[in-house]
């Protein structure tokens, strides 16, 4: 059976790419891997909209998360989390470990913590040393407003950190423009990429702060090292360096279409999704959807284990479920990266025939019709 | 031009490896990957010769040493490291880096740190927490004396902590049998694979004083995490997958060849390599040489850069320098993993093209004909 994948990360990755990983391997301390690592180090900044240095870490995207937390906070300095889901409590769990007094700016799951918020939180903590956020909230599904918490933020002293591991290149989100001084990314969602390297761009201000700190309490994710390394486009450490080459393919692919088109791209499937799960009148959990995924809450009366698990063995299409506290009570439906608007339809038509199975009533074509109503709407505009 | 890597690390891929990696990418959190990642802990158990647990971390093997220094060792704690080389020297950063004080038991490049250094250094050092070794000093193409370090350290307190990064599955090492409480290894040695993925056994020893530290000062690396994840076959944080996948290609054709086989293939390699320079009356730099690599003086009157470079310019025969101190010194020929014999073969011939053409003095065939004698024993034996 033909298997498509719609997690919100490890996504599919382009066959061009996927071509790239099986060739021979070459050696990393060359002026070869010098000039690709200066060009995908040149595409990303295009894709972050920045012009931050960006340090290239062989981790998951939790290490570029403790990498900028160990680099910019100095134990007994304060934190401002915002946290909507698992990954802001990621953010909250790792300035714990290294000594940081957290004040959390916490919302239900489903909601997004609000600029409001974060504005009162700064009031009340005038001392804080950086506000902590995540665009992408993918356990619930929610993106935050990133660019107004930054218009805030920028008018403090303290740091803007933003995980973007899952909505960078996915939604807009522009790290000079909207004063991001530390954002991190995975290879593994719209960077098209498999997992393995996470990515850390470093604002001037956030730089002084680390000089300051002079961190001594990190070795590997030192990223004072990446700097003095990367004059030479070159790594302290052993690079996963096929998949550096490899991101190479995948960069260029985002570069050619454009960023705003990417954007928009997801924006569309997005739509179409949401419009088509709706159609069947189920409801959507996140009240301030990001466009990298769709999450549903599962209707009364079917098993939203059960639902996952059918539509991989009987139609090869992989979702993800809730996790801990949200386990069989919402499903996650990705659209990020090399998942394009006919996987998403593919997913809506396999969905329709699970709930149909599970006794759920609807009438076959609902969602899809409303999907495609939206895809076809760019044909009339354009 | 045809390319031949020998560079001790990265080493080249099995072409059904590479291919592996050309698949396409599928959900890691998935029966499909509990059951990879059982399969291959369980063959590198079999490489390392072990029973312990093995965590498996999407890092470079720098981060697998960090996680041993940053989980067994408490501030304030003293640690023993063996210091022959570049690889030494990292063991002792890291330490001083974790607020370790480290006694330092130093030799001159080219030389191997002796078991009697080891134990005296312990006798004058009672509450050593660990003694730290690199079994594959790659910088300077020594090898210790693991199996007598890990006599003398078993009879004391002190954790035996080895870096295997470019020896395991190159040398003899019995992870079990030998003592050693943390085995660091990655995956872009003799296992045969990108790099990207580290590897670090923890002994019952070593579980015991990482659960008495219980380290507040690391989150992506902390052990605790993974040995939690493991129980079924899961990691805590999203894993280089697809690198995994591909390590079980790897690592099925060592465990069909057999351990005790691919030490003797790689000695074998080794004799040959250092026969052949020998033969052209170069010396071999490395007082007690590890089968991975040979490591070589530059002749008088050569420049050993520029022999390098001309090696991978002029014949696609890629070989490493000398590193710091030693650049133009010396230079490395690396004949581990996926180097075969012929390979080397190839090397020498080159060699000796270069050296011809640089001034040097030989008689064409020299090292060749010498390496092949040695490569011939095994049909005469056998």
């Amino acid at each position: 059976m033909k298997q498509r994948l719609l997690t919100p990360g490890p996504s599919p990755v382009p066959e061009e790419t996927l071509l790239e990983l099986a060739k021979p391997v070459f050696y990393h301390r060359s002026a070869q891997f010098r000039q690709i690592l200066g060009e995908v180090l040149e595409d990303l900044k295009y894709v972050y909209c920045t012009r931050n240095t960006i340090a290239p870490l062989t981790a998951s995207g939790t290490g570029g998360m403790e990498a900028a937390v160990a680099n910019c906070l100095a134990p007994g300095s304060k934190a401002i989390v915002a946290v909507a889901g698992k990954f802001g409590e990621r953010w909250r769990s790792i300035a714990k470990t290294f000594g940081v007094e957290v004040v959390s700016v916490t919302v239900p799951y489903g909601q997004a913590v609000q600029p409001e918020q974060i504005e009162q939180a700064l009031r009340q903590h005038p001392d804080a040393a950086a506000v902590c956020a995540t665009l992408s909230e993918t356990s619930t599904g929610i993106r935050h407003d990133i660019r107004a918490f930054g218009d805030i933020v920028s008018r403090t002293n303290a740091l803007y950190m933003v995980d973007g591991i899952s909505g960078l290149g996915v939604a807009e989100c522009r790290v000079d423009d909207w004063h991001i001084d530390i954002c991190v990314t995975g290879s593994q969602k719209a960077l098209m990429l498999p997992p393995g390297l996470a990515f850390v761009s470093i604002s001037d201000k956030a730089w002084q702060r680390i000089d300051q700190n002079a961190p001594t309490r990190v070795f590997y994710f030192d990223l004072r090292k990446y700097r003095d390394n990367l004059k030479n486009n070159d790594t302290p450490f052993t690079p996963a360096h096929t998949l550096v080459k490899a991101l190479r393919v995948s960069l260029k692919m985002l570069r050619a279409e454009g960023i705003e088109n990417v954007w928009a791209r997801h924006a569309r499937m997005a739509a179409a999704c949401r419009a088509g799960v709706q159609a069947l009148g189920l409801e959507l959990f996140a009240a301030q959807p990001i466009d990298g995924l769709t999450v549903v809450n599962t209707p009364e009366g079917v098993d939203g284990v059960a639902l996952v698990s059918k539509l991989e063995k009987q139609y090869g299409i992989r979702i993800a479920g809730g996790q801990d506290p949200l386990k069989g009570k919402i499903f996650r439906i990705a659209h990020m990266g090399y998942i394009d608007q006919f996987d998403v339809l593919a997913a809506l038509s396999a969905l329709e025939m699970v709930l149909m199975e599970m006794g759920y009533s609807l009438e076959p074509g609902t969602s899809v019709a409303a999907a495609q109503k939206v895809l076809a709407e760019q044909v009339r505009k354009g």
